[in-house]
């Protein structure tokens, strides 16, 4: 047993996440003290050997190490904002999802009174918290991450990223744009194949193994924007790279072609720029400098 | 040997992947004849036991089966218009990518002359064909697919989805929506860190298994989608899938937020339509429907 699988834990917020980080340390025995703004949520993990506090500050003083999953970063502030005595001197690991901007002012708040702070940022669902795929980003305190690592552990993968506390939620956002923009395309190819018949189930089953293998393109893509010169050969160009066909045949399909003209967009800047024989990489450009 | 290993094979149009598909098919023992506008090209693939042809009048009357690997669409009616008649009882597969609608005209050109028709859409690129991963999807007569299928897979995983011509253009052109949809997802993600110290290779690392993992939830998207009923339990809503947080950490970021605003307004339209407590599936509703 490690020193950090005998700490006390408090566990604040008993919603769908936090029932799910609570209920993986309770099994994995580690002594857990709960609570839930509204009552009735702690009755299963009490059963499995948790504790319930009647109050939030009772809470709080019960756990050396608090962890908040609670709604939003203001609901995080309405409930610690109060006990803000009773925290300092205890470790605070924020794993509520917020922006950068947000976690950085929580660390601020936290360094002020004396809270040694980690935020957190969770690239799962409930259901996969303590099972192979998830996956939890960490920012803020390289000491809190390490003393802990093991706890952390018990619910996911656990990556660290530096003493920026709004690095692990600007990781958190950017993988989740790429996750909401993948699913507007994967659904745009499903609406343009419809017409003819083909159910969106049909098309998953070759879209999703061709998504897949086409992420192996990203190392390519990286490495020509990290080395800073779009004219290395071998890469796809952007005037090779035109969305006519794709747009001409969204639109025969009457479907909205807004999600791939928003991509024809990205390029036609470039190209219009005079990039065209430059590598399709070069896209990042027109995400980078807005209005360029 | 099956008999279409025996049969005399012409490959018009030997850019990069013209040749590709032509040295697949030499490197298999298949006797070829090939030809491409301008000469020059043939020097490797006849030295691996090719024959060039010195017209394409010669190259065509060669083969029992021609693959036409060109350009476009009008490119491909250029070089085959004025060989109508020599083409007649003999196989055409078109692998030059075209839309739906170009496939289909092919297909009722070919289907007047006598031709066999088959169309094809390369989901790779040139140094892939006979390796792993390879996939090219076809259309248009089954008669032909079936007896050249050997044939077929010396390039690729063979998918045939029909005798509407226009249908394999139509999925390779969405599963290319797809796969550019997703770039634009990933590079979105890259520029929002790069302001934080973290390269787009650093990124990649974290945004290719996170988005391949993601693609597992393609099959749950499309089960909604083909059941009808978006108002099933256990979704992600519209309502929790506010991308506000997004769009305003890329903002922060200094970066365009059209990318990540495509995917909000396709969102918010239905949430505005009051479907907030249905599944984010629903999503697609507003792609099939523009306007609304
Ligand atoms: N669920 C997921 O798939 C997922 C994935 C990644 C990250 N997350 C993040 O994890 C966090 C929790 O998500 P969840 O799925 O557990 O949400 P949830 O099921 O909606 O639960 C929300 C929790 O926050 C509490 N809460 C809300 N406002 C409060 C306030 N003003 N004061 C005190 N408590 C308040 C709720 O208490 P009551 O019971 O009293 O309402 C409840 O415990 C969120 O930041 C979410 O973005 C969730
Ligand atoms: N490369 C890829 O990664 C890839 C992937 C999937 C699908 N495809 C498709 O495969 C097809 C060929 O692509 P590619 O990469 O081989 O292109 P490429 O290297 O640019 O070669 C184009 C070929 O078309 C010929 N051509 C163009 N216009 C012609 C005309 N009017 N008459 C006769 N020949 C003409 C060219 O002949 P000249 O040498 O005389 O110019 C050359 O053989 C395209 O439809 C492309 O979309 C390519």
């Amino acid at each position: 047993m490690t020193s950090s699988n005998n700490v006390q834990v408090t566990v604040l917020g008993l919603g769908a996440m936090g029932s799910a980080l609570a209920a993986a340390l309770v099994q994995a025995g580690h002594p857990a003290t709960v609570w839930n703004r509204s009552p009735g949520k702690a009755g299963e993990l009490v059963a499995q050997g948790a504790r319930a506090a009647a109050t939030v500050g009772e809470a709080v003083k019960a756990g050396q190490v608090v962890i908040a999953c609670l709604l939003d970063h203001a609901s995080v502030h309405e409930v610690l904002d109060p006990l803000i005595d009773d925290l300092a001197g205890r470790t605070l690991i924020n794993v509520t999802t917020t922006t950068p901007a947000q976690a950085r002012e929580m660390a601020a708040w936290a360094a002020e009174a004396g809270i040694a702070y980690l935020d957190g940022g969770i690239m799962a669902i409930p259901h996969m918290i303590g099972q192979p795929g998830a996956s939890i980003l960490y920012s803020g305190s390289a000491d809190v991450f390490d003393e802990y690592k093991p706890l952390l552990d018990l619910w996911a993968t656990s990556t660290y990223f530096g003493e920026d506390a709004g690095l692990a939620s600007l990781y958190d956002l950017a993988l989740l744009s790429g996750m909401y923009v993948m699913w507007a395309g994967f659904l745009h190819g499903a609406a343009m194949v419809a017409p003819a018949g083909v159910t969106a189930s049909q098309f998953a089953t070759m879209a999703a193994p061709w998504l897949t293998a086409m992420t192996g393109g990203f190392q390519g893509l990286a490495a020509v924007i990290d080395g800073g010169d779009y004219t290395v050969e071998g890469q796809q160009s952007l005037e090779f790279s035109s969305l006519d066909d794709l747009v001409a045949a969204s639109a025969d399909q009457g479907i909205s072609t807004e999600v791939i003209a928003m991509v024809q967009g990205l390029i036609q800047r470039q190209l219009d720029a005079g990039h065209g024989k430059e590598g399709v990489a070069r896209m990042i450009e027109s995400i980078k400098h807005p209005g360029h």
